[in-house]
């Protein structure tokens, strides 16, 4: 079946927010399967593919369940997609409705610090996690519809787990989540 | 999510098999999720849609997991689609690996037996059933592929259930099988 | 450009057609682009690409320019396919509108007289004749539509020739035309 | 068959060209056949159809007889689509080989001129000239492949008129040309 792995996953290191009252953390979605998608407004295969298959599932699966949440991670073209005002736009024109973050600039022109800390290799890429947070899928490339549907469809059906002492006590903020120990350590 | 039911699933009533070394039945299946699509050779949504999506899950999940199933049920053109050379023929063309049955005609040109038990609408029709052989999902037209997958996932992420005593009593044989009281009562 | 040809074209040798009210020959069909697409009902490359991009091509060019005729060249599964019953559910269920016609069987369950005449490499394939009757796109397999288009465009803007004393003598039936001597030892 | 006109057709007016050692003018390309695509690259209907046909037709026809141009007609989101630098990425990462322009700002970011001369309704837009410089199709909106290819065939076919003495005196320079009094009174 579908490749998967388990891994920790970082927290998200933003910028800003789009599609979203406030900022959103990881460990505030503990509960929920989460696909982060990982594109850029100039990149040909998140235009075509990536985007309206993050769109498809935002709409299909209830929020309760499936958390679905864009990341911009611009690592070229940095004076093109840089801007806040250049991604509002193409959200825009493109008809966009689940949240949408940008990764957190490295202050050169680099690789975005989210992008770094997930090594992804490129755009679009996917990350699933599961109700723990767990990271149970890591893509770079398209992949395809049934594959994807099946791996979100069996981490839905998984049984939520009880809430332990260390997540209760992991601090969050604004702009991100300190990783409890347990999941920081693995 | 998708619309899914729970109902108990009568026999297939089956004229021949294709691409089995031997008659396969849905009591022989338990334990795994099965996919049966309903078909028609001369129906164009299931040779644009349906056969093709049948035949990708076939290539992608594990035969110890999901069954996928062709049911050639003709309702129409008898003559020209009723003979199992046609079918055959069909078959090989298309490439079409996964086991395949015929449905056992009702021997006046009409709506086939398993058709009528199953009471489908027409074709494509797909019936999805879980590891305990229960219908979970009854459609009819096209699904899209990652509505299918969250469903398949899910039932395959479920908990085997152990054997009862009344499915290991079960009597099958080449034609199908009687099913279990407790599921003919369901 | 598109790949193109100038070449005689042999007469239709036709057992049976459908969508026209009489059989149609090559030669009634003078002044006129005629795109003959050849396939077979098993065929998937036709069923999925050449027979709608045919209907296509029907719908969109006034029929006193261009003549678009579907030919049924069976040379295999002739049991399953080779019938009139079997073709004429096959063009109600896919809603074919165009003239379509059974290439003439040989009557030993081999090439059919038509595709052996034009020398057609299998199916799907494509015959495009110019106003004046001559071979100018003999292909075989899908051709995308913007090459298509290009060349029966080209075709039709050109000057329409003076009916030629052969041409006006040229003996035609319901069965096919005695090809003029001009084409016949080109 | 394709909807057509014939009209006189405004000189372009470019604020920058890429793709081209030096600037094109639509009095130099008389003889040609000339498809101008203005789009947008934030328009979604360009991206994922406008573009890709027209790349599609620059690399099939031969140069000397269809040049495609495009036109980034920019009315709205001016400050994320403005710039010469923007447009470069784009161009860089769709991988667009043909001729491509910035239609001149109007100084307000409002319409720019080639597209308030041409009356555009919106982008994506295809205008198509014949060899003689006349307005031939003015399509808003996708058009499909077989149409625009049928048409194309048809003007290349066109016989290609003699060069007249209006026009051999037509003075053209790096902004544009000053279309000859022929054309300008049609």
């Amino acid at each position: 079946m579908t490749r998967t792995t388990t891994a920790a996953m970082p927290a998200l290191q933003v910028a800003h927010w789009f599609n979203t009252p406030r900022p959103l953390t990881l460990e505030a979605l503990r509960g929920h399967v989460v696909v982060l998608h990982a594109f850029q407004m100039l990149c040909p295969g998140c235009v075509s593919h990536g985007l309206p298959q993050a769109q498809r599932l935002h709409q299909m699966f209830a929020p309760e369940q499936v958390a679905v949440l864009g990341l911009h991670t611009v690592f070229e073209h940095h004076a093109v997609m840089g801007s806040q005002q250049a991604l509002q736009a193409f959200i825009h024109e493109y008809r966009l409705t689940f949240p949408i973050s940008i990764d957190q600039p490295d202050g050169h022109d680099g690789v975005p610090l989210t992008m770094q800390a997930l090594r992804l290799r490129g755009t679009p890429s996917l990350v699933v996690l599961d109700q723990q947070g767990q990271v149970r899928l890591h893509h770079f490339g398209a992949i395809d519809d049934l594959r994807l549907g099946a791996l979100i469809g069996q981490l839905v059906g998984e049984a939520r787990p009880p809430v332990t002492e260390q997540e209760a006590a992991a601090g969050c903020d604004d702009q991100g989540c300190a990783l409890p120990s347990a999941v920081a350590s693995a």
